[in-house]
């Protein structure tokens, strides 16, 4: 606890801003530092020692035992080789409540054959709808466990469960729940998982990482693209030493095993618990000052737990919020799409720990207080009473 | 002069090896600090001028008005977004006397109706059968300017004029010849130029840099890639601030616009004339050694400016030579594929200048005695001849 904390104030002491975003979030001096050396080569036991050293410590961000594979590209570049790789020419049920989900559809169009289960942005997703669509032939589902467009968590059990019992693949984006919530990829049957490196894990952006079950590698497409070919990846990563089959974004390897090596210090189940922890302080201020949380609930969706988004006021503009909280240095988003204006969200994913919470949540008070809002209570206080 | 003298010292002083391969590059010290601070926001203006600052610096390596867009992902990447967004469905002329060549080869493949106008690797390209497959309808034409994996520099204009005059889309790999060697894709008519970030840039690797015409826009294919959507691309380029359209390795486009920065103060004509310079050296050395080339040129056709293939003399393997060479601290590179044993490479191209080529060549001359060769002269003084 002790190193971590000194770690997470380093952050706040910066002059940069405080990015509270769901992505990308402050990098550790630690992983930054690491970019800042030397160009080593790609082809040769330093870097192979490197990529091996980013999967031993992913793994149990992932919960699989499965291989994994690392891109050089952003999380959309791991979304689109898992659907064009594993569901190329194939009926694909593409669930659906917010932009991610959304755009797991738009790609599956370009691949295969689609049909999005959907809901409303941040309401529950029609589980019953994918039963009949798996019972009418679809081969592959395709779910973002956590929908940061709309701040809630999808039912990625329940889901495997479906997908287990009609024998579908599972592709699942745990782009912004790998390495900051319970994500046990082997437990509920995902087929492919595929993480970000700029959110939970704190790394800077570039990196996908995609892991892989042997059930998936034995219905990999024939025709598949070429810097996206997931096959490709996954015979030179069990190489010796491991490689990439094309030129790996080098410092950005370097930066995700130091961002990998903490989350090995911390304990991944620490870590969780700190965004656990987290998530239940930004409820309890959005709840003391009465206001409401934008997602919609069931027994099977939970709020998301590295973002919080929540309904603008009446009477306040997205502009005017998210201007006053900036002047006092910190960086939050608004809605995206369709909510734009009608929701805030706060990111809490990464190395970020109770100051930074606080910090967000102090200047969040004081614009909301400076905009007229008529508050209930002291939103500062009640999620501190949950980071002591 | 002094100010870019400094900085190539500085690299020689390091511990790390010195890294003369055809890419990855020794990266400047000011380049790879630009790395260390804090993650920024992709959507903001402070990175859309970061953008911005790239883009500007690269037109005058490109030699080009066109637009230009970064993919976070490598030099292939750019290729196939190349051929996945203009030869779609289209037939292609590929021209090959290398490995590159055959891998645009082989990504052709996948989009379209390729023929390979090939000559064995290092020969000049079969020129004449271009002619005859444009006049045959072929609607694209692929060629890699500067062939690293036989040390050959392809007529990129005479190609250019054919195109031209048939109509053609041409489509250029600059990925080892822009920022290290002449390159005017406007007035050769290249309508598609690549570039990657740790070739003659010496940026980290994991940036591809693209250049593209309005001619090539006209003909963009409808059916696209999702990441490699280059009408993606270019529309959010377009945006003020200058965006992506996924998010991109925000620390590789930091390093970017250093990179770009040095070769704006440097100058382009200064830069390429350097790397002409240490070209002449190597090439002076291996003449002085009495040792062969590897590529044949012709009236079209010349020795690579940014790497020198040889080939190895009788009696020595490739692994003893590496082997001795990189115990001096230089790490130089062997052949590819079916040349594995039969050539070396060493590459100047970057940041490099007369120190690290000396050391590289003395590197060489002792390794070269070490192992028995009985040399015709003095390289490392036939190279200093042409760098004072």
């Amino acid at each position: 606890m002790p190193r971590r904390h000194r770690m997470l104030r380093r952050i706040v002491m910066e002059t940069e801003p405080l990015l509270m975003l769901p992505g990308p979030v402050p990098v550790p001096e630690r992983v930054r530092l690491a970019m800042a050396r030397q160009a080593i080569n790609h082809r040769s036991a330093e870097f192979g020692a490197v990529y091996a050293d980013c999967v031993r410590c992913l793994k149990p961000t992932f919960g699989t035992e499965n291989d994994i594979v690392i891109i050089s590209g952003s999380g959309t570049a791991g979304m689109e080789a898992a659907v064009a790789n594993f569901a190329r020419g194939r009926k694909i049920a593409c669930l659906s409540n917010g932009k991610f989900g959304e755009r797991l559809f738009d790609i599956s169009k370009r691949y295969g054959e689609p049909t999005q289960l959907a809901s409303a942005w941040g309401t529950p997703l029609p589980l019953e709808d994918l039963a009949g669509s798996l019972e009418a032939g679809a081969e592959v589902v395709t779910l973002v466990h956590n929908e940061t467009s709309a701040g809630i968590l999808n039912p990625a059990a329940a889901v495997g469960r479906l997908c287990r019992k009609h024998d579908a693949l599972f592709i699942m984006d745990g782009v912004t729940s790998i390495g900051g919530d319970v994500v046990e990829a082997d437990r509920w049957g995902v087929d492919v998982a595929i993480v970000g490196s700029q959110k939970c894990l704190a790394a800077p952006a570039g990196l996908a990482a995609v892991s892989i079950s042997e059930r998936a590698m034995e219905r990999i497409a024939d025709e598949r693209p070429y810097y996206l070919d997931l096959a490709a990846y996954r015979k030179n990563a069990k190489k010796d030493p491991m490689e990439t089959p094309y030129t790996p974004a080098v410092p950005l390897f370097l930066a995700l095993r130091e961002a990998g090596l903490l989350i090995e210090e911390e304990g991944i189940e620490s870590r969780v618990e700190r965004h656990h922890r987290l998530a239940r302080a930004a409820r309890a201020a959005v709840d003391a000052w009465g206001l409401s949380l934008f997602p919609s609930t069931d027994e099977h969706h939970g709020y998301s737990n590295t973002v919080t988004a929540v309904r603008l006021p009446e009477g306040t503009t997205d502009a005017d919020l998210r201007g006053h909280v900036k002047k006092l240095g910190v960086i939050i988003a608004g809605g995206q799409d369709h909510l734009k204006g009608t929701i805030f969200r706060v990111g809490h994913m990464g190395a970020v720990g109770a100051p930074e919470l606080l910090a967000t949540f102090g200047a969040l008070q004081a614009a909301l207080g400076r905009l007229g809002c008529r508050l209930d209570g002291d939103g500062v206080a009640a999620a501190a009473a949950h980071l002591a």
